[in-house]
């Protein structure tokens, strides 16, 4: 994938009119030994357009009262549900991006929900689910609901989206609501036969939704079932927001995170819903009774329902690269802020300069590059897929690129959840205590980024998906029959049997530091993950097991390795071939080539012992070389890595952690918030239950 | 270390009498397959004394409404805090040891304070604090401070241990509180010099403690400094709870858990005390204001010092190994319960079944048996140490045990803290979305388990201790001088030359069930990381880095490695000779020996690549015997897993969780406790927000 050069990017008067200065401070020291001009790598990765639109909503949220910050404030879950849903209402207000900007540009509507994910995850998420995932299926569906669109996005309806169950999430197959056609009222009737399969989970439902698009088992009045159709179920009075008769519909309660978002349950007796209200894509019923389904082709239905699901899998995986952005931001900020020892007792030193601190941090900086570029490709590439499916393009291609887009997302998005989710721990291990203060927001940061790792899809049943994929080529290879993928991504299948001869070749470290070592590494790893797999998938089916159980018993070790060294190879094929593109400004393309050797090495270095098993690497020196390797490249980007930062880290206000201030003044910064807290300073309410009410000693100890 | 045989483990009644039986239901299905009995387990390895006192903190717990659960309430903070200050109190009429009972068997002291986190960490920690951080170093110092003890332990005064500043916590040396004395008055004078030197994270402090142990820069009125020395410092008055004069003093604000426990700060200015209340152990002042120490042996008090360190990170250590159980029962237990997905579209099978459910949590439970174990045998050796220190040991053997033991729990520590953590991380996802709901606790296990990998020492700072402990044993080897250690656990460093010259000889999956076989290459890996991080050490010095350089420089790869190798093989070496001892009962040996073999060989897999290129191991087949043998081993071991649970899950109420009922009724037990929230089905209170008050499109559009 060759890289999309952008607009020109312009001199230093153009970039100080888009960005402007950070305050001078302790983080200046590191500022200044940058080897790149932070405004210009920033203008050049983004383009004017996408930083202007950034600067609009950060600036929005920051000068509206709504938005505020309130340090100090134990702000409860009712409250902060509320605060949620204004801010919510209010984005309607904003109306940030039009539908006409959208269409021109589909990376803004992906910048549009980072900046809004880097304010607060939940009020996005919110605004998202009603206008996104509720309305999507929707606006799929017939002209009929044209009406009910608009009253969508006047937010005269509120909506949600509701498959999964209690008792059933990642097996959607075992949905037990069922919707009854009734042809003597023209109504389908939705039911919950038990409480197991009661509606759960649902973003939106616990206290705001008017309406839901239901998943259910669609049954003929001739007892038929007839599979997984959705429907709009009205759920409450949108006069009254009172549930509707024979809806019993609440909030699920805490969750770890993500609390502002009211996800909530339904159980359905016997609701009656007009026959239009079935959203058919996918099948009808006639007046009479009768089910038809207006897809006859059924792997046309198919490979765009599988392209459709990368929707969802696309913007978690935009929205755990925000939160890596956010964690990484905060960790290494403070970590040029931060002394800690030194070489003598009276001089202490920045914890970034400490090797451990870098090798704990340089990487993730690294991974939030390579991520990033390869977030944005996909979306390109999802756009010209969903371009095929709007002009309903049956071609081939159009196929095979539905299937190759869900392969790739299937497995990014678990790439993309878990490496935020170890970032965020290590980052907050890293900020020792003050990384555990809630002030300094990675706690939030890693509650919220949790769910990435669950909901679209379990990362590791995902990853089932790719490896699915990847191991359908296998014939091909085997008959050494010509194949290709729209994409490429599975090019380099092609060479499967010269690849599997490959060695590492390097000689010393310094051969090590382009990301062609690892990349070349990779390309041996998949073809050798792929060998092994299939033949582990033989063996299991020789020993006697069913098809289900063989597949099973190949995961671990095998078709997991296989599809998470796929999609970092992919990744790192596609950040390689960006920042090794010759049009790539010579002041910035060190830097960058330096972060896609040190992704490409370190998540690499996972796979050492693979590399060692299978032959590709013998020796002390080949891992040796990957080591050392890694750690000079993190020595050669620590003077980068603030700087490297103040390209992606929001305005202090959106960041909204103290010890992350542009400043570096993190001890001010902190001091500052803790004496906002109204309950600091002050004597305990319960004082005389310690001064007063002594406790006897072992009083209770008798009744033991 | 030999196993401590216990009591006669006794027969089916005397086990009944003890152990009441588990509810019927969903977990039945796995327990009637287990190949053993878990209440002779429980009494094998508790020995009925404990299990006598688990069942008497348990049952105190539950049957009284200050311990009561309030499903569906949102605690706020300061609500919680009170409610973990009354039940601290009430943990003094508890008494649930004395003194005499604790001296007798220290065990029981680890137990009890492993019973009470199972409930809530927040109370315990601050009974933990009061009673043993704080009151510890004022019952080491002078007998003049028996009138404080008494008063200590009837809670008329009540304290916390202050040693942390906001600026510096690894880094005790950087400490800047002053403590000047001034023969006057015969007093010391506690000064803050500036904020950034407040005293900061001190637990008990925000909102409770009366006295602080205070450390400070001992100044005499010649201007000297004599470096850290501690001093009661009263910051409340006992009767108002106020603030003394010249103390600022408050709570820091939220954290990411624990937020029962009021962590503070303190500014002192010029705040003046009695000269008698310096802790005079290290050193103290006469009367004209000259400095003199009371330690003659700098080496001795070193010693000392090092030994009395362990004491918070073995607890630390319990105190993870806690989490670990509560997470690995909730994630089994769900497991066994829950079924998703079957080889036919009508059968569903418990995801326990998944070879990847299998891998992702049983090696944790093994673990939790591995760590259990040696945590118990190093409170054992710390006990032994102590008693020495009592009776004021000067033996070489003292010394030299002190060291060993410090070695031992700076590595420990982190291990424990680390696999816990990790291991909480993986529950939560294994569990999916319903891991995710507060309520199933997994959320509050990963947050109140968080700081374990920070304070008592920053797990990475921590583990150099150990590395450097055993490489000051190289010029030993090198000299090939005769040498032991008290506890033997660096005694397999005397082979070195000789097992670096071992291989991996297995020839079969087979061959690698017992845990001999990882053991065997652990004692090879410490040998080659001790062998290479000396080697590094070398080269970096002979480059002319200074000695603070050189060994940052060595820690990534090298002393880390080698400090977490050494561990896990000391952990592994004492659970191996535990679970093969002869005098086992052979109807607990083979289940006890899989998770021996399972523990060693899934830590030794993340080593593999070192295997490989140290040359330990080569060839395909090496890499695969071990990740079979895994898998094998998680495949023998499901069958037990809801027993091996069993086994150490506490009753349901303290577990509280409604996914871990030990009658696996998952789906009724969250219904229970979600219709008890008192906000889950009303209408919120800003319905009018959504249905009246309509938002209008893009108002604000014109004003970005």
């Amino acid at each position: 994938m060759a890289p999309t050069p952008k607009e020109d990017t312009g001199n230093q008067s153009s970039w100080d009119t888009l960005l402007p200065d950070l305050p001078k401070g302790a983080l200046c020291r590191y500022r200044r030994k940058a080897s790149f001009n932070w405004k210009e790598m920033a203008v050049f990765l983004d383009g004017k357009d996408i930083i202007q639109l950034k600067n609009r909503v950060f600036s929005a949220l920051e000068s509206d009262p709504l938005f505020a910050h309130h340090p100090g404030e134990d702000l409860c879950r009712e409250k902060y549900q509320e605060l949620t849903f204004l801010r919510c209402k209010r984005l309607f207000e904003y109306d940030f991006l039009t539908l006409q900007e959208t269409r021109e540009n589909p990376l803004k509507l992906l910048c549009l929900l980072s900046c809004l994910g880097m304010y607060d995850w939940s009020p996005s998420l919110q605004y998202l689910i009603h206008c996104g995932v509720f309305a999507g299926p929707i606006l799929s569906a017939s002209t009929r609901f044209a009406d009910f669109v608009k009253q969508i996005y006047n937010m005269e309806v509120f909506g949600c989206f509701a498959l999964t169950e209690l008792s059933h999430g990642t097996n959607t197959k075992g949905i037990r609501t069922t919707a009854t056609f009734d042809p003597s009222t023209q109504e389908f009737i939705i039911h919950t036969p038990d409480f197991e399969a009661a509606k759960f989970w649902v973003g939106n439902m616990g206290k705001h939704a008017t309406h839901a698009v239901v998943y259910a088992q669609l049954y003929t009045p001739d007892g038929q079932c007839h599979g997984l159709h959705s429907f709009i179920v009205q759920i409450r009075d949108t006069k009254s927001l009172l549930p509707m008769p024979g809806v019993m519909v609440g909030d699920i309660g805490m969750k770890l995170g993500q609390n502002g978002l009211d996800n909530g349950f339904a159980v359905f007796h016997n609701v009656r819903i007009p026959k239009e209200n079935i959203l058919n894509v996918a099948g009808d019923v006639t007046p009479e009774g009768r089910y038809s389904s207006s897809v006859k082709d059924v792997k046309e239905r198919f490979s765009a329902a599988l392209g459709s699901l990368s929707t969802g899998r696309i913007f978690v995986m935009a929205a755990s690269i925000t939160n890596l952005k956010l964690a990484i931001s905060i960790a290494i900020r403070f970590s040029a802020a931060r002394h800690q020892f030194g070489p003598t007792d009276d001089e202490e030193i920045p914890v970034l300069e400490y090797q451990m601190q870098q090798w704990r941090l340089l990487p993730y900086l690294a991974a939030a590059y390579a991520l990033d570029y390869f977030s944005k490709s996909l979306l390109e590439n999802f756009v010209e897929f969903y371009a095929g499916l709007l002009t309903k393009q049956r071609s081939q291609r159009q196929g095979d690129l539905g299937r190759e887009i869900h392969a790739l997302s299937a497995a990014s998005k678990p790439l993309a959840s878990w490496t935020a989710q170890q970032a965020v721990q290590e980052c907050r291990e890293a900020c020792g205590g003050h990384g555990y203060l809630a002030m300094n927001r990675l706690g939030d940061i890693r509650n919220d980024n949790d769910p990435n790792c669950t909901y679209e899809g379990d990362n590791n049943v995902l990853l089932q998906q790719t490896s699915n994929y990847l191991m359908s080529w296998m014939n091909c290879i085997r008959d050494k029959a010509p194949f290709e993928s729209p994409l490429g991504t599975i090019n380099v299948l092609q060479d499967y049997h010269h690849i599997l001869s490959w060695k590492f070749t390097a000689n010393s470290v310094e051969d090590c530091m382009d990301s062609s070592v690892p990349l070349a590494a990779y390309k041996w790893l998949v073809c050798y993950l792929l060998k092994e797999s299939d033949l582990k998938l033989k063996k299991e089916k020789q020993s006697g097991r069913s098809d289900f159980e063989a597949k099973n018993n190949c995961q671990v070790y095998y078709c997991r390795s296989l599809s998470i060294a796929f999609i970092e190879q992919t990744v790192l094929q596609r950040y390689h071939d960006y920042t090794h593109d010759p049009s790539m400004p010579s002041t910035l393309q060190p830097v960058l080539k330096k972060l896609s050797a040190l992704y490409g090495l370190w998540s690499l270095s996972k796979h050492l012992a693979v590399l060692y098993q299978g032959g590709y690497a013998s020796g002390e020196q080949a891992g040796k070389f990957i080591q050392n390797a890694i750690l000079e490249l993190c020595y050669r980007l620590k003077d980068d890595a603030v700087a490297l930062v103040d390209v992606f880290a929001p305005p202090d206000f959106i960041l909204n952690s103290p010890i992350a201030k542009a400043s570096g003044e993190i001890y001010k910064s902190m001091w500052a918030e803790i004496l906002q807290g109204s309950k600091t300073l002050n004597r305990p309410s319960w004082w005389a239950e310690l001064c007063i009410n002594k406790p006897v000693i072992g009083r209770l100890r008798s009744k033991l």
